[in-house]
């Protein structure tokens, strides 16, 4: 087995055949219903049911939502301290202290919808007084004290990287591990819409201009700004990795040059969470960013991957094109937190209820043919 | 007082004033978060105060969705016998037995969402038997067995039209006086969509090629035939009024024209929704043609309205534009039984604990202005 964290062998993700994908379609065409009038839940419920049928001889009769969890993963971004965000980087560690005393729209979101909450310190500027951790589930995962200013260095280490994915991969399969069948992810770390940009650029090989936007609501100052840091970077580390203008970065390479902390745990967070054979949500623009490299180093993460709400971020197109993703909801959030996540869950429980529950047509003696084509 | 059903003297709605709008919104906007970070959920919060805070002498500081109830009116339409239709007309009353049997869609959605069901019978074409009638909440308030084929005849009487508002009143003054303070409205009736589309034209004087689509699924001979058979009922019925074929029909002229009953009661029960002061919640494309009407009658009923669901049909624009709606979901959904209503829920719950418990910036000690503008 391989030891490399950034290889599809080392997370033996297994792709999720077509074997019982015409009894799952039959079971949902046969509800009581036309076909496809459930539209995306009917969707939902049949990518479910591969998930939660991979092993089994047969389609599966029952699905379930079982405990679902999100994990907020935060960390602060050297970056920050160029001020291209709408709070300056302090808050970071601020918006923890909140999430562990119950305060933020998630910990609302969570408790409404009941779901299990656990926030990872995954490299905020220093380590919280334990005595904050009352109320919510905390896990003490740093990697280092925020990342460096990737407009100017490195942002992380290689093995700072790979511990990043570990500690990711170990939170997941704790949350697995109590009982959770399906994780969301959601992320606190000001400055992190700049790494996400940046990480996108270096993915896609698109320059800065097309991959960069106004995050939680910046002025157009600090976005031309922005701008220019995240094209800084790129030049940078093109430069040390002795690449041209169009060729794209590993992701081990723009995890490392770009970070987050926070990021890289998401990543190894979800290939973790695939490997188990579990469901991811996946959140709004930085936690799809940590999406698409973890379907980069394992393509088929892709397919235990429930998108919960459409960002505004102009790169979230291009996130939308490459995984050809129709999220579930479209509110306008531009908060993360894995809000988006937290909302979008009573849908997966919809879905997984009419599949359960609803009654046949024959079972409830309905014909709907009208004999009229 | 009036005793017209169709005039908004009758129905006294009283309109949200904006005494407490700046309250509200500072409320919302000290909560941690960027200003407006929260989206739609903000603005379906803020409504939401208004209505809740109208007789408050301050903005609330406290909202509740109070045992929420969705109620689903069925009856039958006479135009269903030209075949224009996904299913044959006896599909009204086996749908029927279905919600009362627990088996649909409706009921999966409700019993997933801690949902109260109410089913009632607004003139399918014969009356159940009422043994069926164990899980689901069930009234019989039939104003006939189903309406006229409108293509050929006045779909009911101004008597029984006047009786469905009346039926409807008091179907959603029941679910009020049973504790809710938040009804969402459904409907079955094969063959509804034709007769929305055909309210439609009668508001908006527009043509039928222009205001009839697809339903749940129909052919292209099928929504010929359907739009045909709209064309010449409007030219019937405007015959009938001597109107023009650019005057547009009142609500009154236009529900007896072309129904339903289901459809009446519905505009009977927003109206009555909204003279208690109760949130309104509107599916997809048959009730929201029934909203309009209610808002054609009452505007101010307009206030107490949350859109849950997009839909699909062509015409659904008219009424997004002329109500300036923006609905909660796209799910592509075309079912109808108020499944988008009763999905749209746990975002209404979302959005008023938010507003509840959400910390305060000034709380958590959170400093969001960086000082950079």
């Amino acid at each position: 087995m391989s030891t490399d964290f950034f290889s599809a062998d080392y997370w033996q993700i297994t792709a999720l055949n077509n074997q019982h994908e015409l009894a799952i379609q039959q079971h949902i065409d046969l509800k009581t219903k036309p076909p496809g009038a459930l539209g995306q839940l009917e969707i939902l419920a049949a990518q479910i049911a591969k998930i939660q049928g991979a092993n089994q001889t047969r389609a599966p009769s029952h699905l379930a939502i079982q405990q679902p969890s999100i994990l907020v993963f935060a960390a602060d971004h050297g970056i920050a301290k160029h001020n291209i965000s709408i709070a300056p980087q302090a808050v970071t560690t601020q918006m923890v202290h909140n999430f562990l005393a119950g305060g933020a729209a998630i910990n609302c979101f969570c408790k409404v919808n009941n779901l299990h909450l656990t926030v990872i310190d995954a490299g905020i500027l220093a380590p919280l007084n334990q005595e904050h951790h009352a109320i919510t589930h905390y896990l003490e995962r740093r990697v280092g004290c925020g990342t460096q200013d990737f407009s100017q260095h490195t942002a992380m280490t290689l093995a700072q990287c790979q511990q990043a994915l570990q500690f990711g991969a170990e939170a997941a399969q704790q949350a697995l591990n109590n009982n959770s069948n399906c994780l969301g992810f959601g992320e606190m770390g000001i400055g992190n819409t700049s790494a996400a940009s940046a990480l996108l650029c270096a993915l896609s090989g698109r320059p800065a201009e097309q991959m960069t936007g106004l995050g939680t609501g910046i002025s157009s100052a600090q976005l031309q700004l922005k701008t220019e840091l995240i094209s800084q970077a790129l030049q940078r580390a093109r430069l040390a990795h002795q690449l041209q203008d169009s060729d794209v970065f590993t992701p081990e390479q723009a995890l490392c040059e770009f970070g987050g902390f926070e990021i890289a745990q998401i990543v190894g967070a979800m290939l973790a969470t695939a490997k188990a054979g579990r469901i991811i949500i996946v959140d709004g623009f930085i936690v799809s960013t940590a999406a698409l490299i973890a379907c980069t180093i394992a393509p088929h993460c892709r397919e235990y991957m429930i998108f919960a709400h459409h960002s505004a971020e102009q790169a979230y197109q291009h996130i939308l094109d490459t995984l050809a993703v129709t999220p579930l909801l479209n509110l306008s959030l531009r908060l993360g937190e894995g809000t988006g996540a937290a909302l979008a869950i009573p849908l997966l429980r919809a879905a997984v209820t009419f599949y359960n529950d609803m009654a046949s047509l024959s079972n409830a003696n309905i014909v709907l043919d009208s004999n009229s084509h």
